[in-house]
């Protein structure tokens, strides 16, 4: 089954956070691969390395929309190991029974891996695994694909009031 | 902060749990009070029940309208002490950072809950904890109350295409 949790609003990250305990509470086998979140430090991840029959993966720690003068080679050099492990996962017998794929979506819609290439590599991987792929802007081809799409609409935000992000809240 | 996670689509309640594992991943103290989760199993329970500075209990575990024989009076009746733990935490010194009501969006909509008495309880208890509502139909009086509201959409769903729900993913 492919899941995919795009939109504006909040809650596709944590959203893929509560999936993954769900899943490890079953005894399931879940590999999360991580784009664009190395710049400030995640509650989670203190507690999801934990936890047993995760294996956790980061790449690309820095987005060049959100931390100034990352150039935009960089990026596209960092993903390409994202998307060599995403292959490895493709064509290797079953070792996951989740895979979750944060923040592809941004890496799609901004061209920093090839949307043709990632498309054909999780058609391939849902054969065995259940995929999770969140980000805004989900491209259409993987909307069309996916068996389960949830848009997380921000109805109120307290950006909208100049309000910073908070730790344990945003991050 | 009120946060809401609100809509028909899938992520209300994973996100709710992403939400808490990133808060105890600062070191934070969280209360969970979840109403109508008892039927089945959900995995998370495996893992949150273990995890430090999670304190979570669990009320009217059966919604009259996913299963069938349970009596209102007997869910209203199973209301009361989730209230009263409510009323407890409003009205004690702080003692979580984040209070997280798991459904009891759904027990407003349904008259388990009296509208009015939540909505004073929130707001007193909003002065010393973060506090996420979540369930489908918020109430209107909520929305306007709370700082953050996210709509989770259903833009696709298997169960569209006559699928179960299935374990690890829904439950």
């Amino acid at each position: 089954m492919i899941i995919v949790n795009t939109g504006d609003g909040k809650g596709k990250t944590t959203a893929s956070i509560g999936q993954i305990v769900r899943a490890l509470g079953h005894g399931f086998k879940v590999c999360l691969i991580q784009l664009f979140k190395g710049e400030v430090f995640y509650g989670e991840q203190n507690i999801l390395t934990k936890l047993e029959g995760l294996d956790f993966f980061s790449y690309a720690k820095k987005h060049p929309y959100c931390i100034k003068g990352v150039a935009l080679e960089q990026v596209n050099r960092e993903c390409i190991p994202a998307m060599e492990k995403l292959a490895e996962l493709a064509d290797s017998p079953k070792k996951y029974d989740m895979v979750v794929l944060e923040e592809f979506n941004i890496a799609l819609r901004d061209g920093f891996i090839d949307k043709a290439s990632f498309l054909e590599l999780i058609k391939k991987l849902s054969q065995k695994s259940d995929i999770v792929v969140t980000g805004r802007s989900a491209p259409m081809e993987l909307v069309e694909m996916a068996d389960l799409v949830a848009e997380m609409r921000e109805i109120k935000h307290p950006y909208q009031k100049g309000i910073a992000a908070r730790r344990g809240i945003e991050f």
